[in-house]
């Protein structure tokens, strides 16, 4: 009979050991979604202040970034932004970029991947579609190492 | 001037033990790597022999399992088994199934990415474009969570 009351006592310290664990993980996956946001919005703000240099700050600075789109794989940090900047000369091709319906899932401490819709308001048309995004931890924060984006 | 080998001597155990662990790493990413490439396979071998069933099983059998393509988002491994049944009614539909130019790049111990062609080969037509899959080891094998697809 004895032994009863020392297992509660040990159960309850596992539990609240268990819950403190899962608490702080909770916590910091809280910090990496917040922080994965405020990546996404700052490429927004860039594009729409015409700035894709600033837009692709997003991106890792890698020759092995992936960007889909369709049928298409373009790789490396460099080839997309000069591919952007002869694609979107102007302000008014540009356009005004929103994003909306974002879900961050963290598949692990140091990565992530994020759905979400785009759409581009422009006077002639207005593209819109999704994006899958994986974000990784880099030294730099949060970066998006593969882009697939589809459209309607 | 006698701690100089005892330094060595440390050093190079700490890179013998780095090495170890690094290459013990390499082979848990190959052995994940090839388990990942099986069920892709297995996903394709299914298909071609008109069996949707057993080209559903590598994904993971969950509400939250995400597929997208176009401007549209599918949730649920239910609800996208009989969209495929009611799609593919027909072998001649469903027509045969490649896979080429496989990219798979783990993103931690239990999740990976993947990159990759598709082609279907039918009497009519024969679409075709990318897919970025996204794999966590689950308890039942790795199994794609999210599903991004895109064609020509």
């Amino acid at each position: 009979m004895t032994q009863r009351p020392a297992i509660h006592l040990l159960a309850l310290i596992l539990l609240i050991f268990s819950n403190t664990l899962s608490t702080a993980q909770t916590s910091a996956d809280q910090k990496s979604v917040d922080a994965i946001k405020a990546v996404i919005n700052a490429q927004r703000d860039a594009w729409n202040r015409g700035d894709i240099q600033g837009y692709m700050e997003g991106y890792e600075k890698s020759d092995n970034t992936v960007f889909v789109s369709g049928d298409n794989v373009t790789r490396g940090w460099n080839t997309v932004l000069e591919r952007y900047k002869k694609s979107y000369d102007s302000r008014e091709k540009m356009g005004q970029l929103e994003f909306s319906d974002l879900e961050i899932t963290m598949l692990g401490k140091d990565s992530a991947v994020v759905l979400g819709r785009w759409l581009l308001k422009r006077s002639k048309d207005e593209p819109h579609g999704r994006f899958t995004l994986i974000f990784k931890k880099t030294k730099s924060g949060w970066r998006i190492i593969h882009d697939h984006t589809s459209s309607a």
